[in-house]
């Protein structure tokens, strides 16, 4: 281990229990909730091997009036909840880390459409609006029931194994309603000043401590601040850092472990497009004036030394990380053994978001195994020997799904993966995409196979040699793995208008493609349309680019908004702003079906089509990119797939397909591609996915 | 029973099975899948009970790769799904009825988003797009293993129980995806040929017929047309009914019993908005043309009487029905029993979709009990005596919660139960909602309370006379229920501006509520602005109403689209197209803040705010309905509640509260409050909701 690094592997008190050292998983979501309780207690078992100090669940919620149903929280309304959940504590303990639980109500933000409780906020005209209803004020009895049920839940908590417990407050959930002035409007004792804002709070640190104090840590996660100023950010209102400095005084007595966030769900876990490594920290630096106990803070950290920095500055006693720890579970060991270079960093693309709210399932761009624990039995760290490692493989395009499989092969034991790219650089679409402006830490991706690839023994990287079928044939492999990635369709193909677009041709200078811009190439004139329906970064990537060259660009898409997608990874409200004050202007909900000659009086060419109504709409400018529609580049597969006899003859006992040239798809489930098919190279179909083991509902 | 009622009740033969009937549940969601055996068994075998003679599942994916997650489904990946399924199976035959599971795959638009499968399509090219991917074109390997995925899961499904295996290809899912020569652009032998492009479908069905054919009917889902005229409805690209009754003619000899439905989901599952009852009528007639098979078709029928002219026409065997039931589970019972005013029909407005796609949990606005038979053991047509029967029971308030509450109570024994209500007429905010345009069938709520109220014996309705809290006191109740509902403000509150809006006021004649305009009143000249920041149906049917006036009318929205929970109900693109016809404006993302005087040449009165990307906006009128938020009307609750000696003196024992007076909130969930409340009214604290049963999983 570096010195320099030590400090990170001191021992931390909190309350009763000590930490093993300053590594500390953050509640986050995961969609396993109490609901699969073994796929939990592997996923978070897999941090605390991996050397987390401390090892915390996601949002707990208190009562079947804080249900987020579709989302899957780990629901501790019962008993039987908390033995479920006990299974993670359990696993947890076995690698010697705490286990931390975030008990939580999300008052006016909990949906409760499962369990069709009333939403309760502190004001019904200031809360939250959902489906067209507000929220129920509390009244008195509704304060108190609550305040029962989170000592009820530490109760089953600390019984069922749980180190640390929650009073969880961040993200604008009930306990920040109640101190925000904004939302909180009440006459009573629970509204106005600050003692009366904080006194739901303070109450119900002092029940659940007086229930486990003894036993557990009491921790409370608070939002120091509601708006860090990024455009477009979500705020938290009525929340202000010198206000909750005070909380944190009043409240210091109650607590073992302050875990301070800044802002909203969206600022708090920002992107790596708009917040840097650290961003929070000129907040979370300002809790230590208020009191003098253990401080966790996040900052999606993924450099050791800056995090030895946080902890040598004093500002906080513990880092804290969720992504990162996704990103890599064995962070603090490979700190700890000085492999820095084996370290997977963050790109911060909340593709883990993505999934773990939209699919219930988290999963990661930079580690295919995250998730994958239970269900598959896959180890970030440990790779089974291969019964087949003995063939030779050859890898056909060294995009993020054809290394991630070179990688895994090689750690597999395979002794000859030669990994062969067409173009001078490997990474795929990674090679333009990390160029683009904003998105220069998803290089991280190809950045860590680079590395990875360079020292595994059995890989041989191979760039600018582009294979034809006969190459692979003659080749010497017996295992093909074809990745060879997808490209932007240049003729307006488009969900809906299958046939190439009227107006668009191979190498007209007016129309180009996002690879074509990202090259280099200029569409002739400074107006042009950027026809958006693919909805995510490429649409607004390329659309900043053109404009920060000086061009006046107009995105035309589909969709009622830009890159729907990226509200998804919490981007959308800032990427919307970021682009509307760099002067890009955005048509919605618009479908261009030509590009023709001829201006309406705003450039030489016209693109024309209908607006959400489907009445006609046109717009002139000097030059159009599609990001239309992608393409899988498949040609050699079915080529060399075509052809059994020849594949025979030349001795290639199979050849598979991974990554875009299956589907043109998310990059964390390009690289899941590449992952999983090294994993079952073994298996009597590996083209197929094995079944996975999943968690049953008892039949009663 | 009617005797022109006797034909719905003749038993139907289906290949190897007998329907002891012709009502029939079609397979319809409910959010339970295979997860959740035990509520799914209850939920189905309530309509076994009720006399429906067969009873479906919801659509149940045979594979990894037709992963809905989120939403859930009744996954049939291996036999332990099946076994899980089974119990429904049972449950159903416990009453008499077949039980039927529709075997499923979506191809592109399965999501495969928790079990990362590549999707799958006939065709990459012209694949469903989803989170900025496409699907895999399928290979010919690809088409085997479906096919034995299929008859894998047709086998667990028999073995387990299942009378009806379905090969389910309606609303766009993959089997219509191959038959469709829009997204069918294959050049091998499944596409191309009518013969070709219905050959996966052909072959699917021989496979399983081969396997289960001599122990199970053999069902299939086809959608007839692809687009029914309805503007903005979504519509199955190259799906034509001459060429569908083609492949019905192809596949007669396969199929024991056709499924048919038309266009896409909203379609088929069109809302009251659109749709009239029998609205496929003119489709589905036509299926007799190519088949002498039992046919089953939906048409939103809630009238026996239609429904018997449907089964003498010969145009169909069975009457299917999802919603109607959800709405009366007992409808075939009562028809059978000559209980016509007891039937529960069907409002037509699409809260059962929105609850089971949002909340993975159907609900119903008619059916209180729908979805909670298993987990809070509600029967809905048996009602326990309630111990606190003989106490005089007060309801003040005869919206959705109080009437509900006020029938419950009733057959619960309660001998005297009075509903007080101020207006002339009962019905709550139905009063002016049912007379909006489009939904006028949502008064069903009101009509079957109506005339249950009046034919039970313990309850008296008294209209026009509003109570104070003093009248309640001297009422001679010894149980108070406040149902006073909610009622717009006229201030402009709104999300984020929670104070009154400048330039509003108590009775401004240019400014308005929708009571107001509903009750008469209409803005001092032809330009209105409606201003929307609710987002379901009140702002768009008071646009309709003025525009229907003679109004010229302008939507404002704070969101990126016109009534986005209408997305909810499928409704969402069918609205926005029927207001456009309307020739009403729609300003979206812009928010309101201000009301002034003078124009900007549109007008007397300026509205100004804001843009999405908080530039000023402005727009001159004549007026502005404000559609901006709800406010409960708890002033009485909160005045008999403050004052417990008064209450004690008077002899009332508890007040409680329901519906929107605790939250305004969707017309189903006010009416479940009222009718959780009379369900709990004996237990120790009838205010909060009776923890309920939940299905656990395996801790293995």
């Amino acid at each position: 281990m570096d010195a320099r690094h030590a400090i990170l592997f001191e021992p931390v008190v909190i309350g009763p229990k000590t930490l093993p050292n300053r590594f500390y998983q953050v509640p986050h979501a995961s969609g396993f909730g109490s609901v699969r309780p073994r796929t939990q207690a592997a996923f978070r078992a897999i941090k605390a091997e991996g050397g987390w100090g401390g090892v915390c669940v996601e949002y707990a919620p208190i009562a079947a009036d804080a249900d987020e149903t579709p989302a899957v929280g780990a629901d501790i309304w019962d008993e039987a909840d908390a033995r479920a959940l006990g299974l993670t504590a359990e696993a947890i303990h076995a690698h010697g880390a705490l286990a931390g639980l975030e008990l939580y109500h999300g008052g006016a933000t909990s949906a409760n459409g499962s369990s069709r409780a009333a939403r309760v906020a502190p004001t019904q005209a200031v809360s939250e609006r959902r489906w067209a209803s507000l929220a129920k004020e509390m009244t008195a009895d509704d304060i108190a029931r609550l305040q029962r049920d989170w000592v009820r839940a530490a109760r089953h908590a600390a019984d069922n194994g749980f180190d640390i417990v929650y009073v969880y407050g961040a993200h604008g959930y009930l306990l920040t309603q109640f101190w925000s002035t904004v939302l909180n409007r009440r006459t009573d004792g629970y509204g106005g000043s600050l003692a009366n804002r904080g006194r739901f709070w303070l109450e119900t640190l002092e029940a659940v401590r007086a229930e486990i104090g003894g036993q557990c840590a009491v921790a409370t996660r608070i939002p120091l601040h509601g708006d860090s100023g990024v455009p477009g950010a979500e705020t938290l209102p009525g929340i202000e850092i010198d206000d909750m400095l005070a909380l944190v005084g009043m409240a210091d007595d109650l607590v073992d472990l302050w875990d301070v966030t800044v802002g909203s769900w969206p600022e708090d876990s920002g992107t790596s497009r708009y917040y840097p490594e650290g961003n929070q920290r000129r907040w979370t630096s300002r809790v230590r004036e208020a009191t003098a106990k253990p401080i966790v803070a996040v900052g999606r950290y993924t450099n050791p030394d800056l995090m030895a920095q946080v902890i040598s500055s004093g500002e906080a006693d513990l880092i804290g990380s969720a992504r990162q720890a996704i990103a890599d579970p064995f962070l603090p060991r490979k700190v700890a053994e000085g492999r820095l270079d084996e370290i997977r960093e963050c790109t911060g693309s909340n593709i883990c978001i993505l999934r773990e709210e939209t699919f219930n399932h988290v999963g990661c761009v930079q580690n295919a195994t995250a998730g994958e624990e239970f269900r598959r039995g896959w180890h970030p760290e440990k790779f089974p020997p291969a019964a087949s490692a003995e063939r030779p493989v050859l890898i056909v395009g060294a995009g993020p799904a054809g290394m991630e499989c070179a990688v895994v092969l090689a750690k597999r034991g395979f002794g000859a993966v030669h990994l062969v790219e067409a173009e001078a650089e490997i990474g795929g679409r990674l090679r333009w995409t990390r160029r683009l402006p904003t998105l220069g830490d998803w290089g991280r991706i190809t950045d860590w196979r680079s590395v990875q690839l360079a020292k595994l023994p059995g890989v041989e990287v191979i760039t600018g040699r582009r294979l034809r079928a006969a190459d692979v044939l003659e080749y010497g492999a017996e295992l093909v793995v074809i990745a060879t990635g997808s490209a932007w369709r240049g003729d307006g193909t488009q969900p809906g208008y299958p046939g190439p677009m009227p107006g668009t041709g191979p190498s007209l200078p007016h129309v180009l493609t996002p690879e074509q811009v990202c090259a280099g190439q200029r569409p002739p004139g400074p107006r042009v349309v950027v026809y958006d329906t693919d909805g995510y970064y490429v649409g607004p990537g390329v659309a900043e680019l053109l404009a920060a060259d000086g061009h006046e660009v107009t995105v035309v898409t589909t969709f009622a908004v830009l890159s729907p997608v990226s509200d998804e990874t919490l981007e959308g409200d800032m990427l919307r702003a970021h682009l509307h004050r760099a002067g890009i202007r955005a048509v919605h909900a618009t479908t261009i079906t030509e590009i023709k000659p001829g201006g309406d009086g705003g450039g030489p060419w016209t693109v024309a089509g209908h607006d959400r109504h489907g009445d006609p709409w046109s717009a002139g400018c000097d030059g159009v990119v599609l990001v239309t529609q992608q393409a899988s580049d498949d040609a050699l597969y079915r080529e060399l797939t075509g052809d059994p006899e020849a594949l025979a003859a030349a001795g290639i006992a199979a050849v598979y397909r991974i990554g875009d040239a299956v589907a043109p798809r998310l990059l964390s489930e390009a690289v899941f591609d590449g992952h999983r098919l090294a994993r079952e190279i073994d298996s009597p179909d590996p083209a197929t996915p094995l079944p996975y083991r999943r968690e049953r509902t008892e039949l009663g």
